[in-house]
C-alpha cells in the first residue's frame, strides 16, 4: 500500500522535492571538485577577459544558497552579501561549502511540497515562485562553474567530469 | 471550479511540465543571444585552453535537444551525431536553432505528465528517468553557454544578461 502511494506521488511529479535536492547537491559535488582542481593561488587570482577569479564566483554561490533557502523557509528578508572573509584560503571556502551542504539538507526538509509554487521575493528584490528561485540558484552555479572550467583549461588543468554527480 | 483544479495541480507540482518547457525555452533564448553576440569568424574559430569553438558546443546542443526529445516521445533509439553540415554559417545555425524551438514545443505536447518519472535510455547509452534526461539537456546547455560567455569576454564582447530569459 505504501509502495502504491509512493508510486502515485512519484508519477504525479515532474521532479519530486527529494529528487530536486539530490539534483542540486549532485551539482554542488561537481562544483566542489572544480574548486579542489584549482591551484591555490590561481583560485584567487586567475582571470580571463576582466572577469572575476573563480573564488569570487564561488563566494557568490555561497552567498546565495543557504541565505536564499533560509529566506524561503523563514520568510525573513535578508541582504545579499558576497564579500566573504575567506582570507584567500581554499580550505576555508571548502569548509564553508561542506557546512552549506548540511544546512541545505536541513532547510530543505522544512519546505513542504506545495511551497514550490508560492510567490516569494528574495534578497529584497528577486521575485518569482520558489521553484524558479531554486532553479536560478542551481543554474547560476552551473553557469559560473562552466566558466571555471575554461579557467582551468587555460591553466592546463583538467576539470572534473560534468556528468559525474556522485 | 476549474480555477481550483488548476490551483491544486499547480501546488501539487514542484515544477509543472509547461513551466519546465518555459524554463528550457527561456534558457534557449539566452543561448540564441549568445550565438548572435559572437563575431561570425570567432564563432567558428575562437578557442581557449584547447577547447572547442563555441560553434562546436552549439552543434552538440542541437544534436541533443530535438533528437533526444524525439527519442523520449517515440521510444525509437537514435544515434548521437554532432557533426552538422553548417558550412561555417552563423545564419544557418540560428535557423536550425529556431526550427528546434518549434520542434521542442511540438514534441513537448506529446509528453504526458507521468512520463517524466519513466526510466529511459537515450542515444543507446544514457540511462535515467525522463526528468533527469531533460535537466541534463538544459544543464549541459547552461554549462557550455557559460563557457561561451568567457570566450565573448576574452574577445571584448559583452555577453547577454544571464537573468533575462525573455
Amino acid at each position: 500500500m505504501e509502495n502504491t502511494v509512493e508510486q502515485q506521488d512519484k508519477t504525479a511529479q515532474v521532479i519530486t522535492p527529494s529528487q530536486l535536492l539530490e539534483h542540486w547537491q549532485g551539482h554542488r559535488r561537481v562544483t566542489r571538485r572544480t574548486i579542489e582542481a584549482f591551484p591555490e593561488k590561481e583560485f584567487f587570482t586567475h582571470s580571463i577577459g576582466g572577469m572575476r577569479p573563480f573564488s569570487g564566483m564561488v563566494s557568490e554561490l555561497l552567498a546565495i544558497a543557504v541565505p536564499g533557502l533560509k529566506e524561503i523557509v523563514t520568510g525573513e528578508t535578508t541582504t545579499f552579501n558576497e564579500n566573504l572573509n575567506h582570507g584567500n584560503s581554499k580550505a576555508t571556502i571548502l569548509q564553508w561549502w561542506d557546512e552549506a551542504t548540511e544546512q541545505i539538507n536541513e532547510l530543505w526538509s522544512e519546505i513542504p511540497a506545495e511551497k514550490f509554487q508560492e510567490h516569494v521575493k528574495l534578497f529584497g528584490q528577486y521575485e518569482g515562485p520558489v521553484q524558479s528561485q531554486i532553479f536560478y540558484f542551481i543554474d547560476n552555479e552551473i553557469h559560473h562553474r562552466g566558466q571555471g572550467y575554461v579557467y582551468l583549461r587555460s591553466l592546463g588543468v583538467e576539470p572534473p567530469f560534468f556528468y559525474d554527480r556522485s
